[in-house]
């Protein structure tokens, strides 16, 4: 957040706000150009608090809104100078992760269209440091999160199985950490029944066909059937989460979900998402006389520092 | 980069990376596997150096080098373990860069197809937190960088002409910055033919169509010429640059090139720009067993101190 | 790390070391006065690391390790003036998370001699700012940890349920987190059945006395038995994790460990372990005459900027 | 302070209170489990008011007050989520520093017994990072602190006596650090008297029996007398302070407070003082419409950043 | 800021102020006390601002203001403690940017004397992490800011010149850096003709005496008057700026503006200008009674804390 | 440190340098162009180690020397480009700190020349963030320290005698802080005395003349041999030491050094000390072909990350 505002506002802070009367007072909206997903409110807000206090939003559309093609998302009032110097770096915030939340939401519609119960998760192919306001605006667009770090959940891929099986590798993991999820990543459908028997959380099918995904999915729901498991009723749910992963398109999501797996994750909807334009248009420019007692005048200095 | 690392490693470090012996070496590839423009090495080497110095890159392509599908970038060689746990950051900050100057690529062979000495510019339309490193990566597409911050220009809109002119304007900002560039947007031609004769350094055509570009390019040449001002000729370019800004696309990008405008800008080529996909590749993974006196053995509690 | 060597050294440095040559050399060892556990290695070799990186540590124990009293666990060599200007820090870190660690096993040695597969986890109540290091101490002591932050589970405590019944919490705690460990706290045996039934990963037992403890142990047990569960038999271990926590002694630990619970949590492992003493011994102070032409002769400045 | 919430607060925040309304609002009491002294009051205010300003905490006791087990030490009222979200912090903070001044008015208290001037001070074997709030709650704790760093204070140990005398090092910190505090470790009568006459503030008696400790007082008397110090008598003390350090334990802190000491300093009152048993109990918790349009409605993305 | 009160302000907080009571309250004034230019308001009212926002500053007079021996240039009312504790960092603030400013005066007035329309600029000079406000404080003494960062302008000395020609560099610079400020510091003649034809925006004349600059002067207005530059009628000013630097004095700089350059650069104004004498001169104390409830007591720990 | 780096640093790194080569290297020499002490060294290798590691500086003199006009004091080997991005800084420590450690030198030699053992003292008049490394320097002009912070002593002034006697406060400033230096402030003779009875370890003189001085000293002298101090005689010093301050100048340093008191502390070192000129003269530039493969060829992207 500071580290957004420093990089648009030197020391020298905004040379052409700077030209401006400090007397002007504005009024403006906040209006989405195009339809989508709005998120990213909270840090636009946090924006133009930290540039000026005195800038006034009032949101009239909150984080997972669908907007439209000329949706006013929030009013604002406030010092003419920092209203223009907190502009672009608010809406830098509110376009990318709305963009975010919007790419999240298409493909949930299209996943939902042929299912009703799958979800659509991220991934950690997230913008570097932006990871947490990122998933935040995933869960806006009405996906879910996947894990946040590398210490949420034990995630075994091919690579961590040198020397030891499936079986012992989950065995491992569920010892060292009692009661967190535990996933493995696989490739074939013999390594998916080996984790489902070995007590995996989730089973991820990496980079399979939909056909292949189908194949898994019957084979995990007649193991669990053996199994007579009294979890997947009750919670209606499987007691194991099949996950599909890799190559997952706006085009072959549905397919995806068709297979009746219960999750699909989509590196794109982070980082491939396009922003969602998203401006700021002024409507009233006024001139305002203001007691300037507590504040030094004409502030030479506090210009680089009142940020 | 901290940052990215901080959001990817909590304090607990890898719980999947822990499950596997400290012993093992791997060796392997980062590899594009699609065409595009490389950015983001620097920032892929200082990740893994952070993660652990013993993981050695060797880069045979470097940033603003062309990629085929399947180009091996960097070999790359460490323990087996850090590697595991540095992988992601590293690829998130080259996929997202490698897109930056990719994007930036298309636009440049676009536009330089009909005009040979145009320029690619950014806008500040960056992601929040990386602007440093998308406009480096812009420059590594072969575009250009417009201001970096609200400091290194003075940018006179159309909101900072209250009750003054823009003669006045440009004026005002030459007087208190004395050599610094100070650009103008104007939506009319008028206005940016009274830019040109108060001496902005850049004059920018806001949102207008490629004809009326043209128009404006002329009218701009012709005032010049009255002038015979000696530098045109000398600096090889005009003595006020044009730019063009606003509602460039790929599809648009060779009309406005051709009106003769000096610069194009584009935020697209930060904020849209889909991630390149580039990925590592494990080759080889052996057993090395390591001298361990200096530090702790199975050290618990350095795990989620040692990166 | 940084921190407790900044709340030792003001930039004035260390007074009473300046007083010294810096031609001294000083051997000797850091040997434990008490028989206990050992954490904290990686951390006492990073402060000396960070006050000077010529002090070597040679570690002969590592975290994990028991100690007798009069124990060495490492030795140490370096200029006289860095090895007294950190040892402070380095013992203090020593000491504190050795403390820790000792004290965990102190209770996991208890809970063992009763129940060969009981765990002895940590909670959250650490010492504030140093979580992480003690949970890794938690574990070098023989113990698991629980969850490390607020995100890493839902734990459904009974303020939790405004309004709602477990089997919702639980339902809605899934639906928001998949795969994510679903924790409640129970304080009675109807809310234990409900809990499970729900589907919750772990279930806490809080508070209850030993009695009540081991009577929710067999109704959970014949519940499950009832669904005959598939993944109780194979993962060796209930469907789900019962866990008690409150008013866990030294004393009373083995009750509660032979009632057949899965976890005990114990908050007084990291908020009330006394420090385990580990000391500092030179043995040997020499001088030695290094070459100096690097850096500043005698550097007055460098003194408060050196660490 | 911050560092303490954010190693709670991961960027997902509390996955458990984002499960209940926003409209609740709580109120409740922070109550002493145990007798002791009240500590870190300000701290626990201050982690609520990071949380979420709107957490009002009204305290009925201050910090250095005697508590009873069950003693209300302040009134709460807030948002139930940020009540719950902000608990854990609040209490560790004061839990462990109320343990600190709780076991330092435990040997302010023995030791008064025998000398109604004798002072306990702490060392510099406190938590990392936690050196200031733990050196404020021994004042509390009717304490006093000895240095706060290497800087504060000119201390003398034997390893600093290499090649030159007690006289010397003394001589030479004075002259480097006027006005400063000087102090000289002792193991022997011979060097404090030594120490004494060199003119330094104060002598330490360095893991002394009482009966030697006595010896020491005895020996300096006698020598201050010859001297006839005018400022013995005004001062109401020693011109020299007398210091016993090492060993010290609750059981045999009145037998050194006999011997005439001035000053009695003990590590334990830091490093190893149990926390004091300090929680929260919720009495009320009702709805509260809040009128909401300053703030985003269902912030998702504002969930993270919100702290 | 924050730095500057920690510098002060160690852990343990303001010793001597601890020695009042709570309930004094203050009031007094800034006072200069001697003539000078005001600079740094706003930083003194930080600095109190971050120590108390109790402490209540009225400015009666503004950055860049003249002040006479004895003027007020504030009034200040607040408890009594935090106005003491405060007024070293507020006043240091206030001291040094004021002779920063009344520097930078005295060489404007020398300079304008002699010519109406020659600028007094700064240089990098500046003291290590004070450049902005420094560059503030000579805005507010009349000055103009030279490039604040190595990225603002590009200023090609000789040591740039390895193998290229001036001509070359800016060519090189231009294209590289399109509209910016490139500046080409010259030791002859001959190297200020070829900067200007090759189209710099600031020519610097280095370390030439005045007749020297002048001839420098009137063979630069030759060259353009050749050109018939439009642009230097219109702006105002040359089409180049000429800038001299090196071995400025108050003695010598009305010499130098004689000559007709545009720009004087001064390092003396920021690295060599004595303090600004200013003090705070308290007028009142009285006891005020405070509510006391919302905040701890007596708050031990609150001390270091509360800044 | 670091801040001064990046103040000259903004991420688009050195324009102008970029200009220039990778392949070039440079040889150099760092001279004092005037007569001074050198201070700073340690700053100076730390900055252009943070530049780049690959610069190399010895230094053939150290903080504290006499330099003449024209004394090399280091000789400097590196990357041309990273030795002229790091120049300004590291000379902007140098001639900063070398200034101050000159002003104090220049005290010290007027002092001395009246009086053999009259102590130069800076105050808290710092530069606000460079207080520890111009007290640092202080130390290597010949100048000894006062407190570093409003922690290191306790400092009673005229307002902190609201209601109470210096006596009292003195007494309550032993009681709270035992061993550490407490100094009184006075204007008055019967002050002074008052002072001393009641034990301070310093007594300040504020703004007195000489003669009053000198009357002061006198009385103080008189007063400490009534009571036979044993400490006068063995200390060499008073047992009460005497400052002046206020007022104090290069012209009457030596009227004040006549009066015997023992410390005269000048704020005018720190606050009003010029810069002492000193510069980078570069002897060679050279190509020199580097081996590139670890890292990023041309690394368009590592410019701005690359310090």
């Amino acid at each position: 957040m500071s580290l957004a505002l420093e990089e648009d506002l030197s020391p020298l802070g905004d040379l052409s706000a700077a030209l401006l009367s400090r007397d002007l007072w504005a009024r403006g909206a906040i209006v989405s150009r195009r339809a989508g997903v709005l998120a990213g409110a909270a840090l636009a807000s946090e924006s133009y608090r930290q540039v000026d206090p005195r800038v006034q939003l009032s949101w009239v559309r909150g984080d997972g809104d669908m907007l439209e093609s000329g949706t006013a998302v929030a009013f604002l009032e406030g010092p003419l100078t920092s209203v223009l110097t907190g502009e672009r770096t608010a809406l830098n915030f509110l376009c990318h992760l709305s963009g975010v939340a919007s790419a999240t939401r298409r493909f949930v519609e299209a996943a939902r269209a042929v299912s009703g119960s799958v979800i659509i998760m991220d991934t950690r192919k997230t913008t570097p440091g932006l990871r947490s306001i990122e998933k935040a605006a995933v869960r806006a667009g009405g996906g879910r999160n996947h894990r946040g770090n590398l210490a949420e959940a034990v995630l075994i891929k091919d690579n961590h199985l040198v020397g030891i099986t499936i079986t012992e590798a989950v065995v491992r993991a569920r010892d060292a950490w009692p009661g967190r999820m535990v996933e493995v990543e696989c490739d074939r459908v013999d390594q998916v029944l080996e984790a489902v028997d070995a007590g995996a959380t989730v089973v991820m099918l990496d980079n399979m066909d939909p056909a292949t995904v189908a194949l898994c999915v019957a084979q995990v729901d007649g193991r669990l059937a053996a199994l007579r498991s009294g979890f997947q009723e009750r919670a209606g749910r499987r007691s194991v989460l099949l996950e599909v992963s890799g190559g997952i398109t706006l085009e072959n999501v549905a397919d995806y979900a068709a297979t009746g797996v219960d999750i699909i994750s989509v590196g794109a909807i982070t980082h491939s998402a396009p922003a969602l334009d998203i401006g700021l248009d002024l409507e009233d420019i006024v001139a305002r006389s203001e007691m300037a007692s507590q504040v030094p005048a004409d502030g030479g200095i506090g210009d680089g520092e009142g940020r």
